[in-house]
């Protein structure tokens, strides 16, 4: 008889999210367990503990899921799992910090498939992130770094924050970062007059974006908006945009709702990825964004 | 084919209740996951989280269940989750901390029922409550308060720190309350020669009511005692009495097994009405007194 | 129709371990739910809420297992349920901290089973344990002074603490063991060459004994060790053998793999005879030692 599926959700927040909670039920896990509090430290134990309490073909019907809020710790904690294991003594792992990676892969996906309708492509587009110090606007900024886009982190208040930022993802990731200011009117024009696409993932409740900030500008194709509560990220985006003009203007918008059902399947593809192949898998934003562009 | 039954299990304590555990599996949820620890701050992005990772047909299968010990806390983080939801995306919710709810409600109705036998009802009684600062007492004030009946909260210390208590519950269910002092023989005898009916809800292991006490009240009809753990809160009321006469007195009998057992019944019934509904139902001690009384 | 089986895993720990999580849904529980950072005063109001929530027919398919890190408490955890309990509201508990009661139970019953060979019995052994004061060490003791076995705790620092140790150990359970110094390579030499059988339950990755300790011997017969991640806690014992003669001598040797096998086998037939009986059972390492020689 076949084992039950059990996911074991690692978490360094206080408690599992009821967001990946369902998500992993409506994939098909059978049995889910929360560990949380849990400290990088605590990773081989647990992965250990997980592993070796299963026949190889246990194995292959579990999985560990590392959410929490900070994505750095997260991909560690993935990175640890993974050097704990032993051949045949291996699960699949995913990583989705606050659901960062399948919410960036989708956004992404969704910029990519607006900007290929004229024949266009993600890694020719200068992409300005705002909320670029965030879990969704920094995954965002490694996805479009490494199709080769020029990622510009725009920073709404001190500038050298912002850099500092930039520093620790290129340390980290590899990725090279442009950091320009975006405090004020001024600085949010004049980066709009050359970025080609513009990212709003700030905070809740925060209108971002103006229509003054971006009419005038000649070079921006697409804006989208990770923002689900009004009032949006960018005056003019509705929630529902999917490549929508945005007011009198030629710049296709991307809404929060329509990023959201992509970002939904994404999640649900890569939870059900764990549990179908032969082979264990490991998943982080990068397949995020590569299932996100099959399904969009 | 239709989803898994999801309940989320949200505490301000350290723990779930195994009690809740048992019953929430035997109502038929088919998982539950839970969040301990909870501040009422957290309660909105909990509820998002759990609203938006499902379909509309989805979120008819998931509930969120209120415990903890904090019976305020409990009915704010409800009303907190309630305004986080937006319709389709509204899932039903249930508060029942420390049991307290449904004990309550179900030690009412059982009180209601035997009134009835003479033709007598709740709303036309004195009720004194003995342990009224404590979940239970509290609830069972708001509940015959709400009724119409009188309801007495008895000090069994100083008189002030009740009356603060009463003055919480006033302002916050805006229903009025008597205080009594209760503390000494005397004040218990002088009391209950005006009570029509004493609830006794004090902590396990202390007798609140001899004989003495009420042996020579002509006012009392009605005892009850929600103390399942021997001693029992009144002298001469038997766990099992269920509208029993109490010693060599007319007074009818109340014992904490009758109460629980249909304490059981409803808690299993307000579980089950989450799921069955096509609507979501949002379910307090209200609701829980209703059932009871259906079951009693 | 029957009630789900339900698994309280309760620990004192921040939280639950995969390796029990895995084996108790693979040994056939449908439900688990985890209560973290227990704490020993909490163990009766958890207990009657687990038991006072379901029918006699219900408390059949529940049980509590207590995991934790320190073995004195799990025990007292254990000893204080039982003690909350009242027939027939009564479920099985198990206790199992850090796996240390089923591990100690498959390795003396590895250990039993090999002197069996040449008709010798656990009883008359000298047993020296190294790694005496952590879970399994400790456990192990504990078995083979209830088998009239001499148990040598070994100090492999302080003799005084160790024999703090022994003190606490012999209090709690009526058992006496001697303490042996075990520093250099001297006391080691020296230990040995009176001890029948040696067992090294160090922390992972200590070599605790050289080929220079034991080959000179004239005493031993078998030795084992726990750890299973390199290096061996015993120079020429690997983690596969199961009797295998060690190096150029004739001690029989068991390595990890194979304790782990017969601790696996162990583990799942105790979670299972939680569910199988009409009565509940009350496990500990006693019981996991008598099932772990049923089936080495």
């Amino acid at each position: 008889m076949e084992k039950v599926s059990i996911l074991h959700l690692i978490t360094a927040a206080s408690n599992a999210s009821p967001f990946d909670v369902n998500m992993a039920f409506d994939a098909g896990f059978d049995k889910l367990m929360p560990y949380t509090s849990v400290g990088l430290d605590e990773i081989s134990a647990l992965t250990q503990d997980a592993i070796f309490s299963r026949s190889p073909s246990g194995v292959k019907r579990e999985a560990l899921f590392f959410g929490g809020r900070d994505i750095s710790l997260a991909v560690d904690m993935q990175e640890m799992a993974k050097k704990a294991m032993f051949d045949p003594f291996s699960v699949s792992t995913m990583t989705d910090p606050s659901g960062a990676f399948t919410t960036s892969g989708a956004l992404i996906a969704k910029i990519s498939q607006h900007l290929a309708h004229t024949h266009d492509a993600l890694s020719k587009q200068t992409i300005a992130i705002f909320g670029a110090s965030g879990a969704v606007g920094s995954t965002s900024a490694l996805i479009v770094a490494a199709q080769g886009a020029k990622a510009q982190l725009v920073a709404h208040g001190d500038v050298g924050e912002m850099q500092k930022h930039a520093d620790m993802l290129k340390k980290k990731y590899g990725c090279k970062f442009e950091v320009v200011a975006g405090a004020s009117d001024e600085d949010k024009i004049k980066l709009l007059q050359t970025a080609t696409v513009a990212i709003t993932a700030a905070p809740t409740g925060v209108r971002v974006l103006e229509a003054k900030h971006y009419q005038d500008s000649s070079s921006l194709k697409v804006v989208a908006d990770v923002n689900a509560v009004s009032p949006s990220g960018i005056d003019g985006v509705d929630a529902q945009f999917d490549g929508n003009k945005v007011g009198n203007t030629t710049i296709l918008g991307i809404g929060a709702l329509s990023i959201g059902q992509l970002k939904y399947v994404t999640q649900q593809k890569l939870l059900q990825q764990m549990l179908l192949g032969e082979k264990p898998v490991h998943l982080d934003y990068n397949h995020a964004f590569k299932i996100a562009c099959d399904h969009s």
